[in-house]
């Protein structure tokens, strides 16, 4: 497929075209140019038409983008509205925030329980739902067919977790952990770092102002 | 200043070489090669020695790099260790979960109050620290020389916030909120959205073994 020559640093902004579309969408607008977008988004506007050409995107000189049909493309391109079913194994803050987050199940990723193994929290209810018991993963993951693990537990575990969870037969790690968990070839990982974009944030305030 | 010229890529990946680094002077590593730092990374070697010579970090062929230097080097130019004091503002669980994580705070970010508008979560307590009142944000910032807000407020609250948190005299923004807020320039923002590495993640599933 053509798709799989497009860079990681492509790869890193099609969520960001996709989230800046979506809201063109909703706002009605029909169509886009390259310069519209790069003022709104902050991108260079070559680099846009750089990036979009890389997934057959084609503007039309004068014209621009169609919104809807570019939007769409995007989100094949991303696999956004294949069903997604997935655990989240914590429920600490973090866990909780994303599970109770509705916005997901819209794009078509269904959190579909939460799991700890901390007896306190286990049986406590979260809008109604209960924190199952780790002991469940196990029978729960084969029985619903998730294909998506969201780590959100404590460092010293997420390693063991992610194991299970490929030997379960998952397809992706989500890992909100501050350590990156590593998985056999043909599982995908993506090891969220929260801190980083306050480093990001810290550099530029440290070198505002200086240019 | 020489780093003002490092591009936007070079930045993102900065925060990545910091963390990797500060683990391998925790194991007592006192040098590392680029192209041990690419297998244990999964970034390209010659890519690595690239960004690194942006800011001065030459390795010696042979030697390779001076860990603990290579470290202080990057952590100065991402301006951890200054002192920043934020609030954060909306104690919701992503709320709660930035302003508990204790390790921004070994690296020099003190998350000092957390505020939230809803009388319902004012004054309850979270680790022994009590959810201030909204009312209350204005004297703390200026009291205690706040210069860094984070927000975790509902959507619709987060721009207003921003402009509060800006006419308060915070130099940066540290935005959770799932909508971009702007500011004006000489504030800096990063607007940090939880779903766009769940989407990079879908693609990679999606992706994975088409190669």
């Amino acid at each position: 497929m053509r798709d799989n020559r497009i860079s990681e640093a492509v790869i890193s902004r099609l969520p960001k075209y996709y989230r800046y579309l979506s809201e063109l969408e909703a706002k009605g607008t029909q169509r886009v140019s390259s310069s519209k977008m790069s003022a709104d988004m902050g991108l260079n506007a070559s680099q846009i038409r750089r990036d979009l050409n890389c997934f057959g995107g084609f503007g039309q000189q004068g014209y621009g983008y169609q919104v809807n049909n570019l939007k769409n493309e995007i989100k094949k391109i991303l696999g956004i509205g294949k069903k997604y079913t997935a655990v989240v194994v914590g429920a600490g803050n973090i866990g909780q925030a994303l599970y109770k987050y509705t916005n997901f199940a819209e794009e078509g990723y269904n959190l579909a329980a939460i799991f700890d193994a901390d007896q306190s929290v286990v049986d406590k209810e979260i809008d109604g739902i209960t924190v199952r018991p780790i002991e469940e993963l196990a029978d729960f993951v084969i029985n619903n067919e998730v294909n998506l693990g969201v780590i959100t537990a404590p460092k010293r575990h997420a390693q063991r977790i992610a194991d299970e969870l490929v030997l379960l037969g998952v397809k992706g790690i989500w890992n909100f952990a501050p350590v990156d968990v590593v998985a056999r070839k043909g599982v995908c990982v993506e090891n969220v770092h929260l801190s980083d974009s306050l480093f990001v944030l810290s550099y530029r305030m440290r070198t505002n102002g200086e240019d």
